[in-house]
């Protein structure tokens, strides 16, 4: 077995979108940033996202069964630290950063995200550390071609989408 | 509930690294190209990923408990179709296109990949069309510091590493 921090190292390699993951609890719009999300099956459409359970952000998505992964523009790299609780800002903070819409689920969406996947928490299932959440998608928001946002190496990066 | 085309449309926006899943079968090495991978968490270190149930690959896996995840360096980019069967090379053709190794399961290592993942499949459930893949991580290979590439837009692109 190899230790965490070797591990660590190597998810560093693995590029992936920066997403600010979303939903509402009881004091109003809550989110964190995260990366481990990606596709299931388009039949239903379904993703999946990986939260650690020590995050409150972890209750509040069990809570609330709805939620919205948000996929950051390269224009929006600066809402990625405050989410990610870098910045020390609380949630009603987080959100004045930014202007917010609602979709099919309440859950808070983006406006000019790349694009934005309005789900309900089908199931979910604890493995180590984190949850592995598994939603279905009840709506979309895309938004214009904008750059994308990835990390890798420790290290955000622009993807520029050439003009069609 | 949104169509599959809208679906796919949306994850296209959702940008992933390349990464080439191998094991071996009765008939030796074999993989596919894979974009849904994702850390799930670092004790015990852990990835998942997911696979469509109709490939060929779903019950090499499941057959033989081991995989390695090959994340492509740009410089790999040709990989990614051949192993996508988009050339309709045969696996022993797929693997005569770049040098392979091995580290602790057996499963084929990619030499020169940003980082590669030697796992064993500790559990699976089924969703829908495909099949999601927990994976302890056995052992690693880091790669020089290679340019990285994500598939973003259905296009690939490469992500350059400044020097240290």
């Amino acid at each position: 077995m190899i230790d965490k921090q070797s591990y660590r190292e190597a998810m560093a390699r693995l590029g992936a979108a920066v997403n600010i993951v979303t939903t509402t609890d009881a004091a109003g719009p809550c989110g964190l940033t995260a990366s481990a999300v990606c596709s299931v099956t388009d039949d239903p459409p379904t993703l999946l996202l990986c939260i650690n359970r020590d995050s409150d952000m972890n209750e509040a998505f069990k809570a609330s069964g709805v939620l919205c992964v948000n996929t950051l523009s390269a224009a929006q790299e600066h809402l990625s630290p405050i989410f990610a609780s870098m910045t020390g800002a609380t949630q009603e903070e987080r959100f004045r950063e930014a202007a917010w819409t609602t979709l099919s689920t309440g859950a808070p969406v983006l406006q000019n995200s790349v694009v934005s996947f309005d789900c309900r928490v089908k199931q979910f299932t604890e493995v180590g550390t984190h949850t592995v959440f598994f939603c279905e998608v009840d709506a979309l928001q895309f938004g214009s071609e904008a750059d994308g946002l990835i990390y890798f190496g420790r290290t955000y990066h622009r993807i520029v989408v050439a003009a069609a």
